[in-house]
């Protein structure tokens, strides 16, 4: 029904149904509580069902972020990814427990949207930019009213960290998932001006050699945790290869026009 | 002296200076006020010296999105950048000209550094992605320090209210300036996953052709003022080529891995 009156007399086969609740994704930034938007920080008060996604046992990344602002539990639900040692992405068995697992959720978000609650997904950075909850949205947008609060990427965060600017005049930028092949990345990165390159982990050797391979390795700076406590900015030239931690990623500044 | 107390005896000779003031760069986000970040929104209330960038009479883009915090113009300074009719951004004659008006404001703002006042300078977007704050930090941050604000970039900002994710999986995600000349648009556009072209202005014919030659016009998407009044979404290929204002970027989404 949607906020519109039945017509006269339509109401009597039909179920009364109350209006439905509006899916919010909520871009939740890089890290420091202080870079939630204002809309953001207003939907999160007032939410009455906040969902994130995190590791079976583990805290998740977003909900972290918002510690200074949540004090009832009884809002909150936890999406716990399906556990998994050492799949590829790409693992046909992996595509297949998280499609499960992305229905399983939707169906729970429904169940509270249909009663007529508002839901919302607290996403790390841009809920648009990678990340989980575009495929919550993918599943749920046709049959619910929609609301994105974008966020601040957690790149800005770390080249504002770094203290350097990423991009100048006519640059170009190229972001590249570290898990890419070493050939793809050594083409994407060659002729580009400015680059990040995310999701590290275990991709870090081969990163670096690709860095090296495009001629960029002098250039790249290694940000650990950018804006949160623990926070560690180093050229890649002298961060050992054996650590990189989820909130990590390897920036290249352009060296653009500078009147 | 910067808080330092002097050793005794030390004064007499050197002027009495107070602590220098903090130079904030504030990312002010793609154009909707609400998704300033609330960090942004403290320093714009309590800063007493606010500046923004802008055309010779015309009002500032960036200043605009502030209409509803700032009500007291004693704390403005608007810097409108030198008047030039068609010189191309790497004309000589232009460079100089930019490079004297950067001068000139980098020493209006020093002079309230010294004085003890802290400055914030009003950026679009996100300060250290592209934008003209770059300029002014660049000459003062070896004198004065510095606080850089990320924001909510404008191409966020388009893709959310385009209502479409830009990069799922392990997606490539290019930015391109639309000044870039045709045959590096279609090189850096050629095997990209995402685009982003920026700036498109008087070049929007060339990126339609650019985009043409590498495959993507069918997916691109033409957005103008995105999350601001007059927003407007349309698939490029309904576009008509004649009128592309400042506030206006082209999306590629992404179409990686979704389970």
């Amino acid at each position: 029904m949607d906020g519109l009156m039945p017509f006269e007399g339509e109401t009597e086969d039909l179920p009364r149904m109350a209006t439905t609740g509006t899916l919010y994704g909520v871009g939740m930034g890089p890290g420091d509580p202080d870079l939630l938007t204002v809309k953001a920080r207003r939907i999160l008060e007032r939410a009455p069902v906040l969902v994130h996604f995190c590791k079976q046992g583990k805290r998740g990344n977003a909900r972290g972020i918002a510690d200074a602002i949540l004090r009832d539990p009884s809002r909150e639900m936890a999406l716990a990814y399906p556990y998994t040692t050492e799949l590829h992405p790409e693992h046909p068995d992996y595509v297949s427990a998280l499609a499960t697992f992305y229905d399983e959720a939707s169906d729970k978000l429904a169940a509270h949207l249909g009663a007529g609650r508002d839901v919302a997904i607290l996403s790390e950075g841009d809920p648009f930019f990678y990340g989980s909850f575009m495929h919550l949205w993918r599943r749920l947008k046709d049959r619910f009213p929609v609301d994105v609060v974008p966020g601040v990427t957690g790149m800005s965060g770390c080249w504002t960290r770094a203290g350097t600017p990423i991009t100048w005049g006519d640059d170009v930028l190229t972001v590249l998932p570290a898990t890419l092949s070493f050939d793809t990345l050594v083409e994407r990165l060659r002729g580009t001006d400015a680059a990040v390159v995310m999701k590290l982990g275990r991709h870090l050797p081969k990163v670096r050699k690709a860095l090296t391979e495009a001629g960029l390795l002098s250039r790249a700076v290694y940000v650990e945790r950018g804006t949160m406590p623990g926070e560690r900015v180093i050229p890649l030239e002298v961060k050992a290869d054996d650590d990189a931690p989820y909130f990590s990623m390897v920036l290249v500044p352009g060296e653009g026009r500078r009147p």
